[in-house]
C-alpha cells in the first residue's frame, strides 16, 4: 500500500515532484461537488436563486472558465478581478461588482462592459455611478448594500454586517438611499444586498438578516418600487479542523426558503430571487498546498521547528487571523503522527504556519500537505522577501495541469526601473 | 502659504496628481541622512564596522544602486533578492545571504555569484553549504547565526533572538557548530551572527547579546579558530508615532565600542569588526504613502469611515501587527485636525489602516499622507482583490522619478493559463 497521500485520485508526492514546491493544488471535481451541493440544497428547498462566486477568495482566468462551465455567476471587487474575468471570456451579464470604495475607473469599466449589477455601498456612491452611467448613455442595474446590524460571531476582521462597519448603508438609511437611486436618471434598483460576516456555522444569523431585508423590500415597495432580488452574501463556514462545526447548507436553504415564503406572503411582496456569494465554501476545501520540508531544528526540551519552503508569503492567514490549518506528511500517511512540531515558513520573520501539530517524524525532503488552502491563499499571496509565488495546478479526474504558472525572478523585477540619476 | 504638505522639498499633492495614487514615495536624501547618521555615530565611537542594509525591508534595483553609491553592503534573504541585487550590478563581494530555510538552489546561486558571506542558521545547514561549495570548487565564507537567548520586548512576531525560535543555533551548541564548520573542506568560519528582534529602543539588549557573543568568540579561539567579524543584526527602532521612544544610535555605538574593547581585552581576543543590519531604520522614515480619499461614510453617533484607494494590499502592517502609522491630509496642512475618523482601505475586508485618528475634515478627492511606510510596505504588498501594486517614486533633491512602475492588469494576469480541457 502506498505511503503517499492521494488527493482526488492524484498522488500528491508525485505532483510535488512533477511541478515543484511550494505548490497550490486545486481540484476541479471538488469545486463541482461544492456547487452541486449548493444547487441541490437550493433546488430541493424550492428556491429561486443565483450563485455568485466571490472571486476574492480565488480568481484566475481558468477559474472563470470553470465557473462559466458550471453555470455560476461571479462577483468581482476590483478592476483587476473584472479584467481577469473579461479576459477569460466570462459573460459580463453574469458579473456583479462590489466594493466599499470603488474607483471611478472601476465603475466605468464595469458599466462599459455591461455587467449585471453594481452593488452600491454608500449614499455618496449613488451619484457617482449615475454620473458615469449617464456619461456612457447606459442604465446601470444596482443593488444597495445595507448593514442590517447582524453580527455573526467570527474573527473581528471578518465581521462586516454590523452597523459600525466601513461596508454598506446603515439599514435605517435604506429608504433614503432607495429614493435617491429611483430619482437617478440612469440607475435601476433591482435588489438589496447584505453580508453579515465570514466563517458562519449557523443559519440563524442569515434568517435574522433576511427578515430585516424583506421588511426593507416591503418599505421600498410602499414607495412604488418593486425589488426582485435579495442578495444575502456569503459567509458559509468550512471545516479547517475536524472538530470545527459543520455548516448545514440544506438547513440554510430550507430556513431561507420558508422565511422568504412566509414573510413575503405576510408583507404582500413578491418572493425575491435569492442570491448568495459563497467563495471559501466553494474553493477552500478544493485546495491544498504542498511544501517541501527543509530545516528540522530541535531546541532541546522546548520545541521542534519544521521549516517548509513557503510561509506567510503564500499563506498569510495564520499571521493575519491566527487561522489554523490541518496538515499531514504526504509521503508518510501510514506512519503514526506522534511528533509534536511547529511548522515555520521560510520568510525572514517568525512566520509560524502551524503551531504545535502532531505529525509523523519528518525529515528534510518530506512533503507537507496543508489542507483547505483553496481560499485566501493564492489570492492574498505576496512577494515578501522577494519570494516567487507558487504555481497553481488544477486537477480534473486523472488529469493535472498548470492553471497559474510559478513566478520567475524576472516576473518580480519586471517593474523595477532606474531614475535618470542612478 | 501653501495648504499642501511638502516632503523633502516636494509638494505631495503635486506628486499624487503627477504619478497617481496610491503612491509610495521614497526620499533618497533621507536614506543618505540615515546612513550618514549611523556612519558618523560609528566613526565617532571608533568602531571598525560594516553596514549591511537588510533588503527585506525594501528592495528593488534602484535601491541597490543607491546602496552601492553610499558604500553600504546588502543582506539578502532569498534568491529573488539576490537576483535583484545582481541584476542591478551590485558587487557580490558586498552581499551576505541569510535565511532559516534557504533552498539548495539559493545557496548555489549565492556561492556561484561569489557573495561575501553565507549566514548558516542551523547545524544541518553546514553540510549542505559545504556540499554545494565543494561541487562548485569554491570556499564559502560563513557566519554562524546563534540565538543568544536575549529577548527584546517587541511584538511577538518579531522576537527572534530568544532560544525558542526557528532562527539560529542555540548558543550552547555554538562550539559544536564551529567545530563542524572548521572540519568542513570548503567552508571558512569568518564570523558569528545574532539578531535579537525588531523595533528595539534600548542599547541594553544589544550589549547583553554582544557580551554573550564575545564569550563565544573566545571559546572558539580556544579551539584554534580566530573569528574576525561579529554581526549583531538590526532591530533599531523607529518612531512610528511622535510619542514613541527614540533609539539613540550614538549611545548604541559608544556602548558597543566600549563593550567590544573592554571585553576583548579581558578575553585576549582581537576586537572583531562590528556588522549591523539595519533595514527599517534606513528606509522606514524615508518613505510615505499617498492615497486618494474616496468614500466618506458617517455612521451616526458611532464612527466616521474615511476610505482610501489602497489598504491592506499595499500596507499589511496594521492587519498583521496592529501597527500604527501617523497620517495627515496632505492638502489641508493648515487646517485643524479635529475630526475623529477611522481610515479604511478599499479591500473587500475590514482592512482598517488607522483606527481613530484626528484629521482635518476630509472629503472625497483629498490626499491622505501616511508616514513611515518605507519599510515592510512595498516589500510585503500583495495583489489581494487583484489590486495592482502602487508605483514607487524616488525623490532626490528637486527631482522625482519612478523607481518601481505601477502594476498593470496585464502584469497580474501574466501567469494565468488554461489547462488543456478548459
Amino acid at each position: 500500500m502506498s505511503e503517499n497521500f492521494i488527493f482526488e485520485g492524484h498522488d500528491t508526492v508525485e505532483l510535488a515532484r512533477r511541478f515543484g514546491t511550494p505548490l497550490y493544488v486545486i481540484s476541479e471535481n471538488r469545486i463541482e461537488r461544492a456547487i452541486k451541493k449548493i444547487k441541490s440544497a437550493f433546488n430541493n428547498a424550492g428556491l429561486n436563486y443565483s450563485i455568485n462566486y466571490a472571486g476574492k477568495a480565488f480568481i484566475c482566468k481558468a477559474m472563470c472558465k470553470i465557473l462559466q462551465k458550471l453555470d455560476v455567476c461571479l462577483d468581482v471587487v476590483s478592476g483587476g478581478e473584472l479584467f481577469t474575468a473579461l479576459s477569460a471570456g466570462f459573460d459580463p451579464a453574469c458579473i456583479t461588482l462590489h466594493g466599499s470604495n470603488k474607483s471611478e475607473i472601476e465603475i466605468r469599466e464595469a458599466i462599459d462592459a455591461g455587467i449585471k449589477t453594481i452593488t452600491i455601498d454608500s449614499i455618496s456612491e449613488i451619484d457617482i455611478v449615475n454620473k458615469i452611467a449617464s456619461e456612457l448613455h447606459k442604465t446601470a442595474n444596482v443593488h444597495l448594500r445595507l448593514s442590517p446590524g447582524v453580527e455573526a460571531h467570527t474573527h473581528e476582521y471578518i465581521q462586516t454586517g454590523r452597523i459600525d462597519s466601513k461596508f454598506g448603508i446603515p439599514i435605517n438609511m435604506g429608504i433614503r438611499a432607495a429614493a435617491k437611486v429611483e430619482s437617478s436618471s440612469n440607475l435601476r434598483l433591482t435588489g438589496l444586498h447584505c453580508h453579515i460576516g465570514s466563517q458562519i456555522y449557523s443559519s440563524k444569523p442569515f434568517q435574522i438578516a433576511a427578515t430585516s431585508m424583506l421588511e426593507m423590500i416591503y418599505n421600498i415597495k410602499e414607495m412604488g418600487v418593486e425589488i426582485t432580488e435579495l442578495n444575502l452574501g456569503g459567509g458559509f463556514g468550512i471545516n479547517y479542523l475536524q472538530d470545527d462545526p459543520v455548516f448545514d447548507i440544506d438547513e440554510y436553504a430550507v430556513i431561507l426558503s420558508k422565511t422568504f415564503e412566509k414573510q413575503s406572503k405576510e408583507l404582500g411582496i413578491k418572493i425575491p430571487k435569492l442570491i448568495v456569494e459563497p467563495g471559501r465554501y466553494i474553493i477552500g476545501p478544493a485546495g491544498i498546498t504542498l511544501y517541501s520540508v527543509g530545516t528540522v531544528k530541535e531546541i532541546p526540551f522546548l520545541r521542534k521547528y519544521l521549516s517548509v519552503d513557503g510561509g506567510m508569503a503564500d499563506n498569510p492567514r495564520p499571521a493575519l487571523y491566527k487561522a489554523v490549518h490541518h496538515a499531514i506528511i504526504a509521503n508518510k500517511v501510514n506512519k503514526e503522527a506522534n511528533d509534536l512540531v511547529t511548522v515555520s515558513g521560510k520568510c525572514c520573520e517568525t512566520d509560524t504556519l502551524i503551531k504545535d501539530i502532531l505529525l509523523p517524524k519528518a525529515q528534510s525532503g518530506d512533503i507537507l500537505c496543508v489542507f483547505n488552502t483553496g481560499a485566501y491563499n493564492y489570492s492574498m499571496a505576496s512577494n515578501y522577501n522577494r519570494l516567487t509565488r507558487p504555481a497553481v495546478v488544477l486537477l480534473k479526474d486523472d488529469k493535472a495541469e498548470i492553471m497559474v504558472k510559478r513566478e520567475t525572478y524576472e516576473n518580480i523585477t519586471i517593474n523595477d526601473t532606474y531614475p535618470s540619476w542612478l
